[in-house]
């Protein structure tokens, strides 16, 4: 090895110890068309760099189920811890690509919002693409096949038989975001070693931008430094003020609601399991306010094979260690079934925000960044259902000192339900901003006045039923 | 509710707050046939149980793919943490239960094992089945049917189109094991109850067991318990020291035969892609014995899409809180793919021995919860490839100064391989114990003289090239 090599391949060993001193990720997408000469890079990528917490990913085998969840499912799996490293051939590029193969121009919102996400979380975000005229490609994928005496893949085929317009398309393609650094695929060699030093560059201009702090938000509460920081108006709305307390305390009658509505909504589940139609339900509100007693109704009637219960409580070190909506995308329900969150994604803007466990600014963007989860969600046809189960502070009271007194009920109350008790009007305040940012056509939130536990169960799911009816209908 | 069925609640809350405190898993299979009425004896668990970390896992609906891995990879998936519980519909007994409903008599050694297994790390497992007669059953689901207006499951048309002797076939599934619970599925209600008061029952068991201090093993290190705890003897082998020494090192002629090698390799893997066969490659061995360096030769011809690496360093907190197997059957590849383990489950007979992480009934059971894993992965066809990379004390030393010595090597010299270093005779008793239990034919251990890195590279890639061939001819 020369000695300029030597120097750059102790460079980026550095910078690797570094960044994961650093908790930061490294991100690396090599993009491109079958026949670009992108396994080449990738193969120098991982020959020069400490290949223990890096990991390559790649998609597109023609043997590859769909994820049967949401497209970005199977990248956020893929990330790797803060610290680690990940090389994507293509990545959450491959459908853009494959659409831009056909003669389309893609649209790449849903991708930028991604990076953004990821280099606010700290991440070093990099994009290779190797360009090559189509005409070469086809006859590195033609000559390839030939030597592994295979057939082609759907990828190759997809260069083989692309139309005249294709390469116009993928210029489009390349050319919405601007931070894609081009390499020339028809000389692989120069192609990796200038990836490198670009490597090289990137990894020292991000562990300068942390040093000097600008990066570092666990610690400080810094300004808004991307799109998604603006700031948002603190809600000057009182919607939990003004909802009606429960119409009805008649408990016969709520009853023989409830049963109603199970039955019906245990159709519906199996309607959405026969059309492929997953479903999700976000239960919030305050503690006591009867989220468990409607989780069993919900559930009650329901075969057991069609939802699955997931309890929100403190991330483990494996969530801890990658951006916060990692650990509800890694539970989020397959075609078909449904997923109940026992609390879910807003404690980021509720108890996090209220016991500064985020900072200002990330508890700020996570309003764009729910907001963007949950379109992704909609948008693959998910029956989304939040709700908000609201009670006044006397009635939570009263649930607190029942439960004190109830043995089997005891488990149930803890110090920390005292102390969030205390912190009352910080919650009201969070959970106002919540519903002014997050309530949205597609993602609505239902207030249910909750201080009659069987009027609220019969809200909730007489909401659910609405929500699946539309959605099957 | 009566004042018995308060205390009986109270009793089952207490019990399961103690397991948590006890980190034991509780695992409840609720087993039997369609319309036995298994639903109502979940809902009734899940009515009265604290759901926070219990979580109901059910399958066998229509749409469930097939977990393409091993059979038992979705419930290894699906193992509570220590502490919290799941209860299964069926669980490990739904294929045999649609063999028996086929008329066929279904072995159970593979589901024995397993929670044997499950015991062995503390959890309290509870089986009950549902008895019904199969006439009844079928009417059951006749009605349900018309109810909800769908076409049967695949299960439940499994018993609608039931033979005669498939009742005396779950009979005999029920019988070989001993420790199953009956419940009257004819009467649900009373079914539930004793549901409870067994699970109740059952709780206190293993809570007295486990204050006595038979079950802690973290702690104790004491005598067998199970049949899996049977001591196996030291071995008086002494394969590495009778390993010959590489028998080449004519650098020209190695680097040849490994590329031709790799061009082989590579046109193999493609071929097991096509061909939906899996395969894994554990690589053990010293440090500094250049299992980095064959897993870069490996790879290095291979495309990207076809292959992952793992490099096994400690458990996270999530791992550490399953049964230590956990960890790696999460890693398991999809058929087509091949997984690298750079270092396995076999630092449970290594470093883990060595360095007392596991008490000794813990490693000595190790080496059958291997040979169990490891037969469920050949059984499944996974080409499995053993390696270990041996090497001289002197050539490690000579190493290690060389890493000391090169900047761009320092990263990968610790204090730690220092230390090992100096327990060489503790590792080199404990490799050939290794290779003494768990060399069998299906699973053979390929043991290298790896002093000459590129002779080392060159047996590794031959002996994958030699088990994709034996797989795929």
């Amino acid at each position: 090895m020369s000695k300029s090599a030597d120097r750059l391949r102790l460079d980026l060993l550095q910078g690797q110890r570094r960044l994961r001193e650093q908790s930061s990720a490294l991100i690396v997408v090599i993009g491109g068309v079958e026949g670009a000469g992108r396994h080449a890079v990738i193969n120098t990528l991982t020959h020069l760099l400490d290949t223990r917490g890096l990991r390559v990913h790649a998609w597109t085998l023609d043997d590859a189920p769909g994820p049967d969840r949401p497209r970005f499912w199977r990248y956020w799996q893929a990330l790797p811890s803060r610290g680690d490293g990940a090389l994507f051939l293509n990545g959450w590029y491959a459908e853009p690509l494959t659409q831009a193969l056909r003669g389309a121009t893609p649209d790449l919102a849903r991708e930028t919002d991604f990076e953004t996400l990821l280099r606010d979380d700290g991440a070093l975000v990099l994009k290779f693409w190797l360009g090559v005229p189509l005409p070469q490609a086809r006859r590195r994928i033609r000559q390839r096949l030939q030597q592994a005496q295979r057939p082609p893949l759907p990828s190759e085929l997809a260069v083989l038989a692309a139309p005249d317009d294709a390469e116009a398309c993928i210029d489009a393609l390349t050319g919405i975001q601007g931070d894609w650094h081009f390499l020339d695929g028809c000389q692989p060699k120069d192609a990796a070693t200038a990836a490198l030093k670009v490597l090289r560059h990137a990894m020292e201009e991000h562990l300068a931008m942390d040093e000097h702090g600008a990066m570092d938000e666990h610690l400080a509460d810094d300004g808004p430094k991307t799109r998604r920081a603006r700031r948002h108006q603190s809600s000057t709305e009182a919607r939990l003020a003004a909802l009606p307390p429960p119409a009805s305390t008649d408990k016969p009658a709520l009853i023989a609601q409830l049963a109603e509505l199970q039955t019906e909504f245990s159709k519906l589940l199996w309607a959405a399991q026969a059309a492929g139609r997953a479903g999700i339900l976000v239960l919030e509100g305050w503690d006591a306010a009867g989220k468990g007693g409607v989780i069993r109704r919900v559930t009650g009637a329901v075969d057991a094979r069609l939802f699955q219960v997931h309890p929100i409580a403190a991330p483990s070190d494996e969530e801890r260690a990658h951006p916060w909506l990692w650990r509800f995308w890694r539970r989020l329900p397959r075609r078909g079934r449904m997923a109940i969150f026992d609390r879910s994604w807003y404690g980021r803007v509720l108890v996090e925000r209220v016991e500064k466990l985020a900072s200002r600014s990330q508890w700020q963007r996570a309003y764009d960044e729910i907001a963007d989860f949950e379109s992704q969600l909609t948008e693959e046809g998910v029956v989304l259902v939040k709700v908000w189960l609201h009670i006044q502070p006397q009635t939570q009271l009263e649930r607190f000192q029942a439960r004190a007194k109830t043995p089997h009920k005891h488990h149930k109350l803890t110090d920390e339900d005292w102390r969030n008790r205390e912190r009352w009007d910080d919650y009201l305040a969070a959970a106002e901003d919540m519903f002014q940012h997050t309530d949205r056509p597609q993602a609505p939130w239902t207030l249910v006045a909750a201080d009659d536990k069987r009027w609220a169960r019969v809200q909730v799911l007489d909401a659910l039923v609405q929500a699946y009816r539309r959605a099957l209908s």
